[in-house]
């Protein structure tokens, strides 16, 4: 469902003529991502080995055994497909960074990459009980993590920071798409082909969110043999708190900017969407230990920090992310990891977590006093988070483009994906009215500013045939009246 | 999820130019819609104060304690979710009522307003323990309302009803599109741009469906303690029954009608599926008291009621309502509360509600002999219901339009809100086609009746050209011959 | 949901004009199957009647009491619903089989038809505790089929492979789309018209199995008043698996076959995505007695299988199928019902059935060396189900044509069933460009073959009006300079 979610918001913010190349990329993200995770993925995550007492005897860096599921037991299948789910959530956030100009090769070989081991090998440090840091790592193993493990709890770091920051390496490596800055270096706008598809996707997203971080509290309570439906309940408001507060900051901020910045008043749709799903992904880590304000101030800060973020990354950095996929999930990720340390509420941490592995007392947000351990944990791990994707994931990326697999040819690109890599349009019978508009929006003509990116190119034609005619007409009226 | 299938049936009901800005107001409406609730409205709805002894100290017409949640137990935290999606539906409602015309701003300010106050304190009467319309009203605050109290188990009333009766008062006071009644005050159809999306959204709600009435019913009794999987399995029955009969009987009524008046036969899309959507609203209040053959019959009724309805606001009343949403959701959230009035079962209603509060027996529909007092109730309530929203709407967006906030201005609205409101159009590269076919629909032209609005100017003024240069051809080979 | 999704791929998958059609189509099945289910359908399949010891006094072939849920009890309220959404299921896999050539009276008769006739008989036949198929027939009615019964557990052939035999049928008696098949009888490609709704079809389809399959093993399964969790978590991993598998398969399948067999090598959305639903297909029988390294092994069945099967089918039978149904569904399903008969777990099997009704033991996989009664019924049902449904539907179909309700007509067809019997185009606006382009690819120019359908003899006109004015420009300029 997120998977529908993420590709109609991607679709609809780029070109038509990578539109079928977008569909495929997320068709196919499911399925390359479920080969990755069953064959490696889930065994380099979640593949402990428990001696007779219960004590881990694998290591605090990466499982170890359980490949292609070979000994998975039934109680850990829902587990396998949560997890299957966040993988390839990673992945598709990627996709939609490096739009419109990555070859198809290149994007199964990072999807495979990312869901079977860069994701999985974060997971296993921060959520098994043996990660190196886990706030439930086993006593037996040592102390925890700066006295405190790392409070991830759905993973605004471990799944949405480390999908932006993945997508940042791609989208810097593979340089912007033709025309996303002009020779002066200023970033051109590139506008989405169609805006209720990226309606849907927000909104299918809003609804995937509440089986995202809900359910997956719901999931893990469940395993526990325990029910707290309060817990889930908390989840779910929120995920509203974050989407609502989120999403109406957003508006008014781009509000605000577009009447100071450019003169005129935008009710924009995009800030809306993007301001509500960040507010979402603040709130991710702490969705189950968050009391509803402070949930929703979390939206609040995700709505309050897209605009200047997406402007420092097509401004200062100038990268090309279609999507702003960084921004969204990288830094609203890294925003939602440091918002469990300063709001995350005692009695919900101590409910949801019980007593700490070495017996001593769990640690909670800053308002209510309890913060630098989990603060400083919460911290690194954003650090650790960003060192590790971007380490992995450049450098991947690096060697696909000396490789010759990581970007279509200029020509390609100008064709659009669709047709040369896809065996058409994926609306046949419309292309040339796309490719009208683009030529028009590069011309700058009038036309194309109002909106009008079709056929003027006839209407400036059959004009200047007019005139002339009219004044052929008129000098053989001259030599000859009719 | 509802939300979405509302905003894809409003957006494929509207033209083009205003899809942008209906994707956006589906958003912006979940987003308002929660700030709104949050801060006021649940308070107003469901902030009671119940003493030692569990009577309300509250009072019987609005709820006055628990401002942005700040007292609410997790156990409330389900009905909170289930009210605010409640809540935002009717402000969905009214948005298709009053689509293509009306200013962000004003959507903004009626939204915040139905979700803060006017829903929030309809509910507050009906269902919770202090209201002087509920049937689960505490014996110590006086007697049930005509001894009966009203029955409006999911909202057939206070959802459907009320955001009907919001939107038939937006479309009043907002009057018509341009175009849509001609010199004469006869209405002239303005057909929707996409009946994909139509169709889309009439699924997603269909779908939506069983998760608000079938999935309402399971919340309300997992808050009990109990479990009746019988309830949650016959409101999925009357759901189905109610949608299937609505759909078969609404797309046969509109061919027998199409034949007779119109000349040919014609299955339409949009009869199908409002009809369906009507049938399972007349199923709504009853969704969990009525035999399925019952239910079945309310489809009949929803199948019936729309053709009639929907030509006597358009002929009669020659209000505009793109959507036919108050045709859909105030006629048949009305026939919903007769409905259970006339044909709730004995049994069932006695299994959900048990005793009255007074000790005594609950009543039941028409047809099993006990309806004097809940027809009597219900009747009322659908009289409350009118009354209180429309005299709470009208005025409000007839202010508005004092203040100059309520309607765009006739050359934004010719241009499109998209393009004059929100940055550009939905679909961009496609407006020139959607320009050309909407004056050549204006132009009654033979292009235009035959579904070919575009390119006909350049064909035009092609073939002139070609005639003019042929004449000047002509005169020239007579002056001196090639 | 599933009807969305089936909805959006038919649609994806076919020309504009027919796009409103087949949304009406979509809707409609959901009602007008629901209507003949409940009146018909449940009583023909689940209408048996149990002595006082439990036993049925009800026959092998088909159930005859309880028509219009008249004695239904509330616990098979769950049951109903699941069998309802089997039923428009097989409708609506035929819909898509016959789509943009047949009237819309044919669809709802043979809707009407399948889901009160053929569907439910089959049922009958194999999930129920008389039928001659079933795996739990009682004791008292005699032995089971080839002592072991069919083991079709949710429906790879009951649902699936009837649906797409009865496809089949249709597409075969209607006779193929004009133009489908050249003079010389070779099949002409029709692309669809949106490829984002395709893929929006293929992933709410995917989403839409794990309420099918996993969804359905837990309604089951709570009926028996147990839980097994882990049956339920077993199909979703096979579901998954099905899907991963089969979707990786089916694209590398399509992307040697286009190198080797067109020079150009495709990344084929279409494959992808077929092969996807077929991989999840093949394992449904089998999704909750599979280990999912079987699960998996049954998707790279399945994404083998479509592109051959799909070739023969248009090839070599030449019947045209515009969405693949019966490939996908027809063939799936019965690779479906084989790979359980090789494939279930021993374990997992009897975990689910217990002992059989005789007290015997139930038939595994051939893998674990139990097969030869499971695979021998297995292998029967496969061909009952095509000899059922074919001799059901075929004539059905062959006597709507004599009555002249088959087809429309073919200057109706030219022009899209849309216009001609729906009020018009699904796309208001967009009809001449989607004509045009249809034009220009009938005649094969190089502007259609790049995509560009659109305006091109304008252009052609234009600039050779502007040939014939700088020519006659240059004649007058000889007779008189400037």
């Amino acid at each position: 469902m997120m998977q529908l979610g993420f590709a109609l918001l991607t679709i609809g913010s780029v070109r038509a003529k990578s539109a079928k190349s977008v569909a495929l990329k997320n068709i196919m993200d499911a399925a390359f991502g479920g080969v990755g995770y069953f064959f490696f993925g889930w065994a380099f995550a979640y593949g402990d080995k428990l001696d007779a007492d219960g004590n881990s005897i694998n290591n605090a860096f990466i499982g170890t055994n359980n490949f292609a599921m070979s000994t998975t037991e039934e109680s850990k299948y829902n587990t396998f497909l949560f997890q299957y789910v966040f993988a390839i959530s990673t992945a598709t956030i990627v996709s939609g960074a490096v739009a419109e100009r990555v070859k198809f090769i290149a994007y199964a070989l990072y999807a495979f990459f990312l869901t079977a081991w860069v994701y999985p090998v974060l997971t296993h440090w921060v959520w098994t009980t043996s990660g190196w840091a886990s706030p439930t790592r086993l006593a037996s193993l040592g102390p925890l993590f700066i006295g405190s493990g790392v409070y991830d709890t759905v993973g605004s770091g471990a799944v949405h920071m480390m999908g932006g920051v993945a997508g940042l390496a791609g989208a810097w490596v593979a340089g912007p798409r033709r025309g996303r800055f002009d020779a002066n270096g200023k970033p051109v706008t590139m506008p989405g082909h169609n805006a209720v598809l990226y309606m849907s996707g927000v909104l299918l997203l809003w609804f995937g969110f509440y089986g995202f971080n809900p359910g997956t509290m719901g999931q893990l309570i469940a395993a526990d043999g325990t029910s707290f439906s309060g817990v889930v309940a908390r989840c779910a408001i929120s995920t509203t708190m974050g989407g609502c507060f989120g999403g109406t900051v957003g508006i008014i901020v781009q509000l605000i900017y577009s009447k100071l910045c450019h003169g005129q008043a935008i009710w924009d749709l995009t800030a809306a969407g993007n301001c509500a799903l960040t507010g979402m992904i603040v709130i991710t880590s702490g969705c189950a230990t968050l009391e509803p304000w402070a949930a929703a101030l979390g939206g609040v800060v995700g709505g309050l920090i897209v605009l200047p973020s997406s402007l420092f990354v097509s401004h200062v950095l100038k990268i090309d992310d279609p999507v702003d996929a960084f921004v969204v999930h990288g830094i609203g990720g890294a925003a939602g990891v440091i918002w469990y340390a300063l709001m995350a509420h005692k009695e919900f941490v101590t409910e949801l977590y019980g007593a700490a592995p070495d017996g001593g007392q769990r640690h909670w947000g800053w308002w209510q006093g309890d913060y630098p351990n989990v603060l400083g944990a919460n911290v690194i791990w954003c650090l650790v988070i960003f060192g590790w994707t971007f380490a992995m994931m450049a450098p991947f990326f690096y060697v696909l483009k000396l490789c010759g697999l990581l970007r279509i040819s200029p020509e390609e690109e100008e064709l659009g994906a669709d047709i040369s890599k896809h065996g058409g349009s994926a609306y046949p019978g419309m292309e040339n009215m796309y490719n009208e508009h683009e030529a028009s929006v590069k011309n700058g003509s009038t036309f194309a500013k109002m909106g009008n990116g079709h056929t003027d190119s006839h209407a400036d034609k059959i004009s200047s045939l007019e005139a002339e005619l009219t004044a052929l007409t008129n000098r053989v009226n001259k030599m000859s009246p009719a």
